[in-house]
């Protein structure tokens, strides 16, 4: 290993949907050399990799022509990934977005562009990246929650993230709040996340449209209730329409039931909540808030706050890198 | 501080209806001079302070003139107490079942009894009680969860007691497994106590019996319905009783709920269950871990054991033992 002090960390956030890939400055700071692209899982696990690894040295070049300095500047890559993985071994143990099984991801990315790599959960990077650098920055004790396309959940305490037996732990987003109710995609019935992930705000908000309640959601899709997103209820709101500001109430109860279970069990500092819905501003927070204040104990929810992640779109990248210096220097 | 090697820790473990105490050695092993009491809370904080001194000077002089020793062989006394509690100052903030109100508890009882003393929440000395000397010995990530009059839970994380930023942390009776039902006694509705507590298998017993399904649990009350107890529905159980095992089930099903969601989240290594609602066996265990399986994700449950407590009566008084062994020297 060279003696020279190194200067950044790379971090890539697979997604699903994109690929995010970003430099960050080993003592933290603003993200470099930032590129985002489709994931395109469809065309198979090589292409992703191979996208990932030229993401991945386009970033590099760009950083190192801009900033100057050299290859040899450059610590290694934190790489967040969707689950459940394997941490230790660098393997994606099981990923239905992306129809991985088995994949060795860390190494593959490591051999190629020749630089130490290090897995983890993507959810478990979005937390640890607010809490390097955002809004849960300086807190001991915090727990995210990212609401996309699912609810993703992350748990950090005393400066690391809590990763559980297996790897498994901080599944928020399958914490049941309505044991009868709904199934979700898991199998289970009542998560959280067949209430307040991106397509459950929009089934609710479509199930009453088709049930007749008056509102402008429909007109704003033309009248394809398949095309209403989260984003369209987001949008109603801001329009004022009553039913969407219903909807977002509701999402926000349900997202209370769950804030509020967290808060009972784990007593945090702070909960950050990530993702597209959390535009809707205090339309989601303060019946959130309030909601969380009905359910939990006082001891505890008047010593958490909950707040909006402060890194819309880089969170994933930022965490990554930290989960690198911290497994390579022990501290991030 | 003498120098003389200290060889018992007393431990008292104060309930809503009974006060436990007793000695442990320092390495470990049987209780000894156990002695259990009535709280007689409505007595007064003064009357059961009084009875708590009593109660440890008791079992002390048991085990001195028995083991051979002197007063100087006890190195301190940990109490466990309902919560919540200001662990740092001592203090028991609130406590319903008792009475009380920012009772500073421990320095009251070790300024009596002239011995150093601990303060945690009685749920949290349950656990670690079964942590250090029951069923999770040896075992790092565990969550304890006792059933009785309320559900008390307790988390132990890398042989510690996790208690959160205000001491809360473990608050998993009040976690809300039904957002829309029955209301707790807390105030917030769809706890796991309002559906697994002691109280609430009565109650949910008495309701079937109210809407006419046949069984013998009225005849063994006398008719009597405000009789039923929890353990009366687990002696209809045993009797073979149909309603009886149906209620069971229904009890291992919200449980599970939140046994699942505790995996989710946490992914311990081991779910300790106690109370006296576990002597109904795999009456219990059987049906609440298949619902566990059915809710939680396989990587965390097939790595977590849902076992009863090996410590059933001194899970509280061992644990606080525990915690005083720990505060005071680093390790138990």
């Amino acid at each position: 290993m060279s003696m020279r002090t190194k200067r950044w960390v790379v971090g890539v956030d697979l997604g699903g949907t994109n690929i995010v890939v970003g430099l960050l400055p080993m003592e933290g700071g603003e993200v470099l050399g930032l590129r985002m692209r489709p994931t395109d899982s469809h065309r198979g696990a090589k292409f992703v990799v191979d996208r990932i690894i030229e993401m991945v040295e386009q970033s590099i070049a760009e950083v190192l022509s801009m900033h100057g300095g050299r290859r040899d500047d450059i610590a290694g890559i934190g790489i967040g990934s969707p689950g459940p993985l394997d941490r230790k071994a660098g393997v994606v143990i099981n990923t239905p977005n992306l129809g991985w099984r088995n994949f060795p991801l860390r190494d593959l990315v490591a051999n190629a562009v020749n630089l130490p790599a290090t897995l983890d959960n993507d959810a478990n990077c979005a937390t640890y990246g607010e809490w390097w650098l955002g809004a849960a920055k300086g807190v001991d004790t915090v727990v995210g929650l990212t609401l996309g396309t699912g609810i993703g959940g992350g748990i950090v305490l005393d400066g690391r993230i809590y990763h559980g037996v297996s790897d498994v732990a901080g599944e928020i987003g399958h914490m049941t709040i309505d044991s009868t109710g709904r199934r979700c995609k898991c199998g289970n019935y009542g998560c959280l996340e067949a209430y307040a992930s991106g397509p459950a705000i929009a089934l609710r908000a479509v199930e009453g449209i088709e049930a007749g309640v008056e509102t402008v959601l429909s007109d704003m899709v033309g009248g394809r209730l398949e095309d209403i997103t989260a984003a369209t209820v987001y949008e109603g709101v801001v329009a004022g329409d009553e039913y969407a500001t219903e909807v977002m109430k509701d999402t926000a109860k349900f997202l209370g039931a769950g804030v509020a279970n967290i808060i009972n069990v784990l007593n945090p500092e702070m909960v950050v909540i990530s993702g597209g819905v959390t535009r809707a501003g205090d339309y989601l927070f303060a019946p959130l808030r309030a909601e969380v204040r009905r359910r939990s104990f006082r001891a505890a929810e008047e010593r958490c706050a909950i707040v909006p992640g402060e890194l819309p779109g880089t969170a994933g990248v930022v965490g990554a890198a930290a989960v690198f210096k911290k497994e390579r220097y022990g501290r991030v």
